[in-house]
């Protein structure tokens, strides 16, 4: 029996591509995500190989740290997958095999339009002795649970899709319903700004977080577009939300200047939902951004309702050619310039016969820097209702940062210009 | 002393923000990935958070298995940066104030412009007794090597682009001065193709693999951009070039048709080398991929010396009203039909005056299909020298994976046109 305390969960990735450095653990950290949020924070993580020994070293380490510990990768049906023999010898258990699971394996390759099973995937229907086992919808390895000593250990496949699948429709609830009472999950909320650097952010918020209820966490997130803020707090009352809302109250007039959305939504998803409530439609006009603005739109299915095109006016010709802007213009005020920043925003609105529009233009680099305009330099413009708003900046960083900066600083524009924020 | 035998490594990665899953540890697969290279193969991987005795569990159990151990992360000048005292506590060394760091932190700091340094900071200062210190001179946190008994300590910055450097520039040398004995680097070649599945392209290596001279290993690395092959063989008798290159007679002949470059490079790369040699420049015109071919082109510096531009014409009208795609023809052949990516391709080109285009449209899903233009469909052409190719697949997978498979598509068609390989 498991006394009522807070339980602790640890991952062991398996797989020689991982410990090669040529896959990167993403399964690791959205296991880890899932189980802090479910309440089982998460003591460690373990990368290993394809070795039964290093295998049930992991197992054995991480068991002396946690009380739930996921294993995923090593189930597949080759001579390299060896997750599934090496946990039954540590756990003293026999493989047995299964013959609902070698039922579902002549199944599946029946339904795929095979004549025969490969007699690989047999070792795929072998279970630990007294092992659950779980379903798994999308692949031929099932997710195997093994309870030992108060102890669980929950063998997931690898392959990011089934163990996803397997883990929201399975563990999770094998979780939820074992461990309720010792479960803590903790709530967070996130609030998503644009063109304030960290440390102001940050000087902004001091004298303010002291009005936080205890036992709430502020992080700063700082990444390419933008610094997100995420406060949290263990529900271990049920009074979570309130102090959360609490804590929203403090925060929100402090960074409403910088704020355009909360939790995991892209700018492009409030400028979507903006822009289509206002049935209204958008064009850009791109030169060192390249087609990122447009790429960024289009991400987001359903775009094609608000979203006219882009021009990709990547050299002076094509301003001037399909644009139409005056040379003498680009050689006076320069390329890098607010007035074609200006420009590149309202002829390409106009001529895709849009309501609004972005034009942005600037040095990403390395090369092609000057004193006069410096690498990282961005003018950009938003344009909507006969009336244009023209910016300029120069943005840190090398040629990929000051493109995904500058391409979210123009859509951040965009977003006061429709929320009526700009002068 | 350490034997004349092989060496093993392993790597800590230190951080909350990994153990809630907010971060992913890319860290941890780039250092496994460049030690591998250097010939000290990776044992082990580790994750933990900011907490001195779970670092000095991790790093204890890490030199069990491993005689070089890297560190990354908790080197910060914060409260919650651990791993300095941490690893001096557990080789019982003191924390002493290193005076050439001290004075770098005040010129760094008086460079920034300004007037005091943060007495936070002074920690960075602070070094295990004996430490070789490494300079860091993209921050504030100097890396650090503490030699124990044979065994090896490396503490680097969490902040990649910083621990990236370090690597490069001081760790990789000293690893190779003091262990060059013990170093097996493994070899490798990277064939990149595009255009055939996994499955088939392994049904076409079947019977020629057995050519491959021994000790050499053959992966399939399939990705949304197309299945890479790589060849490694570890250099243990200074032959393994040679080995590589009687692989690589085999296998050429059996994927060129689908090859397109070696090694850890882009397409679009492959694309600028031809174009700058043939003098010559390229426009394209976007439908389903909405700038995403525009902003892949662009990704590269010096883009602007053979790109153009591109038209994103998301919607029918901007198709008509910019690059002047009778609507009749919409109608008749549909807006995804080889007829319109014929349009796109040959009226960018001429829109912009290059001298070749490659025009797209399609269905990126998740919605928009039907029985006739399934989600997945897309048709594209690549236009030049006054001809056309067109082509017309359906790909599969979610809205992304349609969107990156159909531009890896139509760049691979461009570059085989440039490379005379179209009919």
């Amino acid at each position: 029996m498991i006394e009522s305390r807070v339980m602790n969960s640890a991952v062991v990735a398996v797989g020689n591509e991982l410990l090669i450095g040529k896959t990167v653990d993403t399964n690791g950290s959205w296991l880890s995500e899932k189980l802090t949020d479910l309440g089982v924070p998460v003591a460690g993580r373990w990368v290993t190989g394809d070795h039964p020994g290093s295998i049930q070293d992991c197992i054995k380490d991480a068991l002396e740290k946690a009380d739930i510990v996921i294993v995923t990768g090593g189930l597949g049906p080759t001579s390299d997958d060896l997750t599934r023999p090496a946990v039954a010898d540590l756990f003293h258990r026999k493989l047995i095999e299964d013959p609902a699971l070698v039922q579902g394996l002549y199944d599946r390759f029946s339904t795929m339009g095979y004549n025969s099973l490969p007699q690989r995937n047999l070792v795929q229907a072998k279970v630990p002795e007294g092992a659950i086992v779980i379903d798994n919808k999308e692949g031929t390895a099932p997710g195997l649970i093994i309870e030992d000593a108060g102890r669980v250990v929950i063998l997931l496949p690898g392959v990011p899709r089934e163990m996803k699948m397997i883990f929201d429709l399975e563990v999770k609830e094998y979780i939820n319903s074992q461990f309720r009472s010792h479960l803590i999950p903790t709530l967070e909320r996130t609030f998503n700004t644009s063109g304030i650097p960290e440390s102001l952010l940050a000087e902004e918020m001091a004298g303010h977080t002291d009005k936080f209820p205890p036992d709430v966490s502020l992080a700063f997130l700082p990444g390419l577009q933008g610094v997100s803020l995420r406060i949290t707090t263990p529900d271990t009352d049920g009074k979570g939300l309130v102090r959360l809302g609490l804590c929203e109250e403090v925060l929100m007039p402090v960074i409403a200047p910088h704020f355009y959305s909360m939790g995991a939504t892209d700018i492009v998803d409030t400028l979507a939902s903006l822009l289509l409530s206002a049935k209204k439609n958008l064009a850009v006009g791109e030169s060192c951004t390249g087609g990122l603005i447009s790429k960024r739109i289009t991400d987001r299915p359903g775009s094609s309702r608000y979203f006219r095109g882009g021009i990709i006016a990547y050299d002076i010709e094509t301003k001037s050619s399909v644009l139409g802007i005056d040379k003498q213009i680009i050689a006076t005020k320069g390329v890098v310039s607010q007035e074609v920043a200006s420009l590149l925003a309202e002829r390409s609105t106009r001529l895709m016969n849009a309501d609004f529009g972005i034009g942005i233009t600037g040095v990403a680099g390395p090369g092609g820097g000057s004193s006069d305009v410096p690498v990282g330099k961005v003018c950009y413009a938003v344009f909507g209702d006969g009336r244009v708003h023209t910016f300029q900046k120069v943005f840190g960083g090398n040629r990929q940062a000051v493109r995904t900066r500058a391409a979210q600083a123009a859509l951040f524009s965009f977003f006061q210009m429709l929320t009526n924020k700009l002068d």
